[in-house]
Order: C-alpha cells, then sequence, then structure tokens
C-alpha cells in the first residue's frame, strides 16, 4: 500500500516549499480561462437540443439566444472588473459573502460552488470523452469508463500536487483558441461562398401561432438557460487576482476583458455556423465536431481539433481540482465541514478535498451516464446564483463605504446582480423538471449540514476548554484498578502481570470460561504462579466473552470509587499477514465494546511472535 | 447490526443444551441419505452429456455404464457396512485416516472431504435450480442469484442452528422417493405399451469402428466418471453411527443396504427410461425433468414433482453445513486449521465453518455459473480417494488386530479399497482436462496449508509456555516511562495527565508541530497548567505524526532502559455516528501502527462527548 502511494503520489514535501508563483497575462489567461472558454465546445449543441422540443423550423432561434447570452456575459464582465478591483486579494462568492453578506448567505454561496465545481468536472469531462468518441465512435460503448477513468487521472495528478500554473497547460488553452478562430473564418468563408443553406427564419402561420403559445415561450427560456451554461467559470479570474504580475488588479481586469472577448467571438461563431451549416444534434457526434469536420474535412486535421477540444475540456474539469479543495479548506477552518479537509496532505495539496470531488464527480458521471446533456440542466443555478450573491457582497460593501461612493460602479454591479439573480430564478423554473430540483434540493441540504457541523465544532470546543479553576479541581491521584482478562497462564499472562504491577498494586485476573468444569484447575496453576492476584471466574453459558466482562467492570467501577478502571489486553502481533486469522481476535473486538460503552482505560499491550 | 444479527440467527443458546438425539431408521435414512439419493437427479444427464461427444448414437451405452456404476456401488455399499461395525463411533475418513494411517494421509483425506463438502453445496444447489428453471424456463436468467440466495439461506439456517434431523426434513426425501419410483413404474408401464422408442445398440461399421478407436474407450471411460457422481454421499451414514437407536451399528447397516437398493433402483431405473424415451440433454431442460414430463404429462404432478427434486437436492447441499464445520471443527482442535473453526457461536453450531463454508460455494457457484455440469468433474476426484483413505484405514485396522481377522471381511474391504482406488485414477486421468485439475492441485496445496498452520501452533506454544524459572526471572518492577502526544491544552490531555500521574512518574508531553512558530505559543500555555512535566516539541516537515513520534520512542525506549514505555492516546467516542468523519481518525492509525512495529503498551483513554 505505501509503496504503491509513492509509486502514484511521490515523495512527501516540506511545508516550507509552498509558495505562490506570480503569472503573466498570457499565460494566466490560459490558466484561468480553460473552463470558460471550453464552454463553447457544448454550448450551443445544448441550445439546439433544447429547440429540438419545438421541431428543426426554430433552431434558427439559436441566434437571438445567443445574442441576449453576449449582452449577459458583457454585464457579468463589467460588474466582475468591479469587483476584481474591490477584492484584490481573491476569494470568490463564499469569502466576499461571509465577509460582507453574513454567514447563511455565505453559505448558500459556498453549497452553490461546491456544487457548480463538482459539476463542472463532470460536465467538462463527459464533454471531453463526447469530443473523443465524435471521432473515435468505436469508443462509444466505454463512455463511462472513458469518464472515470479520466476524473482518477486528474486526481491522482493532483494528489501529486501539479501547479495548475505550469506552462504546459498553457498552450493547449491557445491551441484550442487557434483552432477555434480559424475554424470561424475558414467556415465563415465557406458559408460565404456555398451561401446560407442552414436554418433560416420561418414565417409559417404555424410558426407565428407557436410563439403565441405559453410552451413556446417557455421551451425559449429553457433553451436560453441551456446556452448559459456558456458561461460557467467567466468568474475563475476574479478568485486569482493574487496570482497576477503587478500591478495585479488591473492585469487581471485586463485579462477578463480579453477572455469574455475571445468568448463571445467564439460562442457566436459557433452558432453563426450551426445555423449556416444546419447543424443539427445527434446522439452520436457532438454540433462543433460536426462543424469541424464541415470545415477542415474528414482528414488529420479533424482529429487534431477532436483532441485539443478533449484537452482543453479536461484542463476546464481540472480547474475545479484547484478551485474545491481550496474552497472546502477555508469553509473547514471555519468550521462548517470537516477539518480534514483542511490538512495538507504529502504534496502540500489538500488531498481530502481532492478524493472527495473525485468520488462525487464520478458518482455524477455514473449517475448520468456520462451524458453532457442531462448534467447541463444541474449546472446553471449554482453558478448564476454564486454570481448573483458574489456581485450583492460587493454592493454592500460599497454601499457600507462612507465616501466615494461611485454611482456609476454601483449602476454597473447593481444591474449585473439583478440581472443574473432574474436568470437564476429564469433558469429553476425552466429547467425544474429536467433536474435542476436536485440542485434546489440539494443547496438548503448542503447548508443545514454546514450549521450541523458548526455546531458540533462549537459545542466541543466549549466542552473541551480547560479552566484553570476546573483543572485545579480534578487533580486527585489514585492508583487505578487492573483488570487482566486470563484464559490461562502464559508467558502473554505473565507481561500482563509485570506491567500491571508496574502501574498499580490494586489488580485482578478475570478468567471467563464456558465449560464450569475448567474452574479447578485454572485455579491451581494461577495460584502456583501468582497467590498474591485474586483470580475471578465468570461462567459464561452463552459463550459469550464481552458481557459478563461489561457486567464485571460496572461492578468494578462501582467499587473503585474515582480511581480509574484499566483493563490490560495483549495483542499479537504476527510475522506474516496470515497468521492473523489463526488468532483469536476477540482482543480487538472487545477492546471496540469497551471503550464504546465504558469510561476504562484500555492498555493494549503488543506480544510480538517470534514465529 | 446486532439486533439484525438477532433476527436472523436468533436467541443464543447455553451450552448445556448440546445434547444428541437418537433417531429410528427410517428417519436415520432420510436425513442421512438425502445427499446419496438426490444425485440421481443429474447422473445420468451427466453420463449422456459425456456420450453427446461421440454423438447420439452411442446415447445406449449409458445402460451398460449405469450397470457398471451399480457393481461399483455394490462393493462399496459392503465394504463400508464393515466400516460401520468397525468405527461404531462415527468419524469418517479424516478420523479414520488419523488413527490408523498417519498424519500425512488423514490430511489428505481431509482436504479432500472438505473440497467434497463444498462441491456438494455447489453442484446440489446448481442441480436444484435446473430442476426450479425446467419447470419455470423464465428464471432461466437467474440462475446464479437463485443459487447464490439459496446457499444464503441454507447459511441463515445453520447458524440458527436447525438440527439436521429434524422430523420435518424426513418427509421431503420420501416424497422425492415415490416420485421417482411412481415415475419408474409408470414410465415403464408406458415403456412397454409404446414400445422402446429411443437409443438402441447401433451395428454400424462405423460404430465398430469408433470403439476400436482408443479416443471413444477414453470418452466411455469419462462417462463412467460422471456416472459415478452418483455415489457421492453414499458414505453419510457410516459417519453417522452414533446418531442411530442401538443397536447403532446394526441399524445402521441395515439403513445402508436400504439406501443403496433405492439409490440401485432410482438410478437404473432413470438411466433404462431415458434410453427408452430417447431422451438427449438439453441447455434448458434436465433429463430428469424431461422424463417426468413424459410420464406426468405437463400438469400439476410434474411441477410438484420438480418441486420435489429441487426440495431434496437442498436438502443435500444442507447435510454439507452439518459436516463440513464438524469436520473443520475436529481438524481445527487438532491444530491444522485456524481455532476459531472450533468455537461454537451463538447457537451452538461452529457458526465460522458455516460461513466458511457459504463463502467457498458461493465462489464455485459464481464461477462457474451455476452450471452442475461443469462442477460435476471437480466432484467424483475428492469423494473416490476419500473412499480409498477410508477403507484402507479399515484394511489397517483389521491387520494390526492380533486375532480374529476375518479373511472374509478383508477381501471385501480390500476388493473395495482397490477398485475405489482406481477408479479415483480414472477419474483424475479422464476428467483432468475438465476440470479436475483444479482439485489435482487444491489438495496438496490444502496439506501443505495444514501444515504451515500446524507448525505455526506448535511454535505458538512453545513459545508462550511459562516455565517458573524464567517466570520468576522476569519479576523486576520498573515505574513505566509515559509518553502523551498532545496538540494543544484541553480536558482531553487534562485527563490524560491525571491518568499517566497515576502510573507513573516520568511522564513527558510531546508535540509534533507543523509550524515552526506555533512552538512558543505551545510551551507558554504549557508550562502555565504543568510546570512540573517536561514538553518535548518537534517540528516536521513533511507535516505527518508517525516517523517523528515513532523515532522518538526508539530514543525513549532506550533511555528508559527496561522500563515498559506506555503511550497515552485519548480517543473520541461519538454520540452520533456522522459525528466520526468531524474528527480526526488520527489516534487510531497512530495506534495500528506503534503497536505493529514497537514493543510498547498504548493506553487508550476514551473521552465520551456529551454533543
Amino acid at each position: 500500500m505505501a509503496s504503491l502511494k509513492r509509486l502514484l503520489i511521490g515523495k512527501p514535501m516540506e511545508t516550507k516549499r509552498l509558495k505562490h508563483e506570480k503569472l503573466p497575462k498570457w499565460k494566466a489567461l490560459a490558466v484561468f480561462s480553460s473552463d470558460a472558454l471550453s464552454s463553447v465546445a457544448y454550448a450551443t449543441e445544448e441550445i439546439l437540443l433544447v429547440l429540438a422540443l419545438l421541431g428543426t423550423s426554430v433552431f434558427f432561434y439559436s441566434l437571438p439566444i445567443a445574442v441576449a447570452i453576449l449582452v449577459l456575459l458583457l454585464l457579468v464582465t463589467l460588474s466582475y472588473r468591479q469587483i476584481i478591483y474591490a477584492f484584490p486579494s481573491g476569494g470568490g462568492a463564499y469569502v466576499v459573502a461571509r465577509d460582507h453578506l453574513g454567514t447563511k448567505i455565505s453559505l448558500v454561496a459556498g453549497a452553490a460552488l461546491m456544487i457548480d465545481y463538482i459539476l463542472t468536472v463532470a460536465v467538462s469531462i463527459s464533454s471531453g470523452v463526447a469530443a473523443l468518441t465524435s471521432a473515435f465512435p468505436g469508443l462509444l460503448p466505454w463512455k463511462v469508463e472513458l469518464a472515470v477513468a479520466l476524473v482518477l487521472l486528474l486526481m491522482v495528478l493532483n494528489l501529486r500536487g501539479i501547479t495548475e500554473s505550469a506552462t504546459v497547460f498553457a498552450y493547449p488553452t491557445y491551441v484550442f483558441i487557434g483552432f477555434v478562430l480559424v475554424m470561424i473564418a475558414v467556415g465563415g468563408w465557406q458559408l460565404w461562398q456555398e451561401g446560407w443553406h442552414g436554418f433560416t427564419m420561418h414565417e409559417h402561420a404555424s410558426t407565428a401561432h407557436m410563439f403565441a403559445s405559453g410552451y413556446s415561450l417557455f421551451i425559449l427560456l429553457r433553451a436560453f438557460s441551456s446556452g448559459c451554461s456558456a458561461m460557467t467559470g467567466v468568474e475563475a479570474i476574479s478568485n486569482g487576482v493574487p496570482a497576477f504580475r503587478p500591478d495585479s488588479s488591473k492585469n487581471a481586469a485586463i485579462t477578463m476583458g480579453w477572455m469574455s472577448a475571445l468568448l463571445g467571438v467564439m460562442f457566436l461563431g459557433i452558432t453563426v455556423l450551426a445555423a449556416g451549416f444546419g447543424v443539427t444534434p445527434t446522439e452520436h457526434q457532438t454540433v462543433i465536431s460536426q462543424i469541424g469536420r464541415h470545415v477542415f474535412g474528414n482528414g488529420l486535421l479533424f482529429y487534431l481539433f477532436q483532441l485539443a477540444t478533449m484537452v482543453i475540456l479536461v484542463l476546464a474539469a481540472n480547474t475545479s481540482f484547484a478551485g474545491f479543495p481550496q474552497l472546502t479548506s477555508i469553509m473547514a477552518k471555519d468550521g462548517f465541514l470537516p477539518r480534514s479537509l483542511a490538512a495538507r496532505g504529502d504534496r502540500l495539496v489538500f488531498s481530502n478535498g481532492i478524493i472527495l470531488l473525485s468520488v462525487l464527480a464520478i458518482a455524477l458521471i455514473i449517475a448520468f451516464h456520462a451524458k453532457t446533456h442531462s448534467l447541463i440542466p444541474l449546472y446553471a443555478v449554482g453558478v448564476f446564483l454564486s454570481f448573483t450573491i458574489g456581485q450583492s457582497g460587493l454592493i454592500k460593501k460599497l454601499w457600507n463605504r462612507e465616501e466615494g461612493r461611485k454611482f456609476g460602479v454601483l449602476l454597473t454591479v447593481g444591474t449585473g446582480a439583478v440581472v443574473t439573480g432574474i436568470v437564476t430564478l429564469v433558469t429553476m423554473i425552466a429547467k425544474f423538471t429536467q433536474g435542476a430540483w436536485i440542485v434546489i434540493v440539494a443547496i438548503p441540504l448542503f447548508v443545514w449540514m454546514f450549521i450541523r457541523i458548526h455546531e458540533h465544532y462549537k459545542k466541543l470546543g466549549e466542552q473541551l476548554r480547560l479552566d484553570e479553576r476546573e483543572w485545579q479541581q480534578r487533580e486527585k491521584l489514585l492508583k487505578p484498578k487492573v483488570i487482566i482478562p486470563i484464559s490461562g497462564v502464559s508467558k502473554v499472562v505473565a507481561q500482563s502481570v509485570q506491567y500491571a504491577r508496574s502501574i498499580s498494586d490494586d489488580i485482578t485476573a478475570l478468567s471467563i470460561i464456558f465449560d464450569e468444569k475448567a474452574e479447578q484447575k485454572l485455579r491451581q496453576k494461577w495460584e502456583k504462579f501468582y497467590p498474591d492476584i485474586p483470580l475471578e471466574v465468570i461462567y459464561s453459558p452463552y459463550r459469550t466473552i464481552l458481557s459478563p466482562l461489561l457486567e464485571y467492570i460496572t461492578k468494578a467501577e462501582k467499587e473503585a470509587d474515582r480511581a480509574p478502571v484499566t483493563v490490560l489486553l495483549p495483542q499479537f502481533i504476527v510475522k506474516k499477514w496470515w497468521h492473523t486469522f489463526l488468532h483469536n481476535q476477540t482482543a480487538i473486538i472487545l477492546r471496540f465494546f469497551l471503550i464504546m460503552k465504558k469510561d476504562v482505560v484500555i492498555a493494549t499491550l503488543p506480544y510480538h511472535l517470534r514465529e
């Protein structure tokens, strides 16, 4: 086990090696935007899949929906640039809400963010596998297995402690950006040459009728919500401001602008090409891969494009492996999650957070059969909820500032908060039955869990605090009353007796026998070796050791008054693992139950077997 | 857990209730012969399945093969009647061999018997499920699941301690016997009316040619070996002699005669009907169920017959649940198997043996997909090996007797031993590639395991024996050196210190810190509360507690000279199970490694949390 761990995870690292690298803008863009930019691999498809409920005749409406999303992106970007300036130490929605909106709202943000991180892994990996299977359809039956394997790979890499900022991770993002921009340019030119041969604005009476109905409007809203998945991850830069070179806030704000511009161009371009070429979503090929095949043909370029898509999606999933453990460690330090999530492992990473994220993402992937489309409805709610909370926190902060309230900034952020709030509500309603209900149920459950954990730690702290007065009262010394359970006289017993004599002079040997006739023989032998130590023999008609022992201890506790009762239990330490099966493990079971049920000290004496 | 156990297993029983009921012959026949008699449900089919390799034209040869098996049955029966008289206290091949042929041969017999018991469960249950699916083909996809469920049911019933001799278990055997005898009578009459319309003795040149080839002879031998599965379980009565009413040997011998006669009639009758009706084995219906359908039609009687077949097969499997734990408990007492196999559970049965048998049988059922036909080749080797050893033991015993050697008896048993020995070899060779090799490999492995276990216990006994001289040398009293690992000052630490003071005055507190700056603050607080107890602070750059602790203990052991080193570890006892996740489980891990690696006493102090 230990050597397997070393092989996978590597040698432990000293705490001193914890350090933070400062990134130039070009690298920071790649590091922080893989999550946001990779969303273009599925966002357009998600819009079309929802519109398909009304028939392909409405596919053209993906274009106005995309434009609406771009407007939303612009609003959020402007708003988050202000967040970057206001919170130069980063932090994200949880910290912002904790410091400015109170504990309860911060816990909602924490829950939303945790769910988001988990979904980012599940969605990105599922989508990455879809990019792979679009190129190699033979792999389709192994979708779930491939996705699980990728999550496990990310887990191991992150337990080793890859630095997210490694230069090697920056290139694939640019490769993907390059591919998409070239695809949009070439595809646009092809479209110019071939003419628009895809979806058009129909003017049928049926269409007009359709849009009059509430159902159709509802579906359009749902398509919009699905498209909003393009915006997941745009907040990443605002969390990572300290990683930028100084002037870090300014550099981060510039980078954020670039990222949003790239995202907008890529998302709109892909949506236009899909409409222009008339691409319809299918089970076996993603929309973006169909566009890629159309533009690049069926040759090497197409396969490289699919590879690039998969790689950026895996990188996007990887960003959660930095964000989730960071968030849970902060929440654990605040006492809202188990403290073990705040402990750094061998390689200085928050190992437990990494493992927890992997387990939860794998559970989601298996439950939803690695289908991006089934996971998306769970996604947007948390993202937009945390957008809303983050911006509200900033408004509160700006408002509380006595002087220098800037009206323009307040208006920008206020608009952002209101709009993202509305989008959150729209998403909740439009996608409720598709799976958003799961998140709506999960968030309050998470918050309830955080509160319960916090209460436990608080009460525990009070209970364990040592005040001086009480401490002085405790200092009474009484020798322990020692009980040695025996089944015969052997070297093991001799060792126990010797130890018992070294710590006390109130010693009793206790033998629980299953056969009444055994008592006489045992007594004789005992008295030969230990005439000064009383031997109690209890006959157990049901051949159980535990209950007579518990009874005896209850009695002993009363007699001992305030002296601590100590039970000595020997434990054989075997030389070969299989020898374990040859020895009675009663001691281990006894130890477990005694310590659960009684206030006795259990002293375990190892007996290292030579053979 | 405990209440689930009570529900399934029932209340514990007192040791005094261990008693043995004496059975009348009619009941003993039913109790001890379900294993042997139930074999007719598959033996004929196994012969035909092997003959099918040569084509259906040779199916007629099932008749002479059946006759050969009947001759063998006669020999073994005569021989085992002598074993009944010679070993009136029962015992079986292992005990007979141990007492008369030496340890090694007894271990071979023990291994063969253990394998046999496991296979009896796997084969009988698989065959029982086949009886069920022959009537209800819709259950075919659930074969393995049904078989596993039946084994688990038998396990639970036997852990409750059903008495094998309960009258309720006697009836199904007679119902099955009745059904088969009626089937043979009615079927024989039908055959008389309809004329022999099944397989006949062909006189084709091809057939003659075929039999000239060695391959065909080999297949015939293999068919014979398969048919020998009819004889599994005939030794059961000889193991159970003490359960008969007096004159027990005589009564057992008479019962044995009856059982063999019934077995012979049923087996021959079924084989004749199969040949006469021209039944060929198929995947979905057993041969015996095809005969049943032919004779009884497709009505209620047929379904009842299938049910009766299934029930007797399950009873046959149940006999192993008496035999296997009995055998393993004897071998465990002899020190060849883990001692836990000799301990009686709550309900006075050898629970561990029952569980072990169930686990192994389930493993076989799953590995062989609950296919009787795949399991049969593993079966006969062990059975005939133990027949051979049992009879050889009797010969040895008779030979060693100074006076009254009866030539007739020696001849009978000698012939039996030689013939079963030959059949063992034939089976090994004819079925080697089909799976007999597994048993041929397993038996020496088991024997090797028995010997290793025995050596371990022997050396252990020597090591633990306390002789008086050595015991007196040990009696030097030195107060333990107590180490208290701490991470701060709290009530838990106060409790540990108080206990430490009650057992020794050589106490050191040890704190392992991950942050060098923490030392100063800790020291100040410590000195305020415990100025008299030295505090050691170790900085652990790799954030591990175990290795610096182990190092410190190594040093402490040297300094302590011969005083025992004692480490005090507190353990939180939580009120709610989920609180476990909120506490560091370091103490448990430390305890495990310390006790494995060092010769230190670990005293665990429970701290029962109020919240």
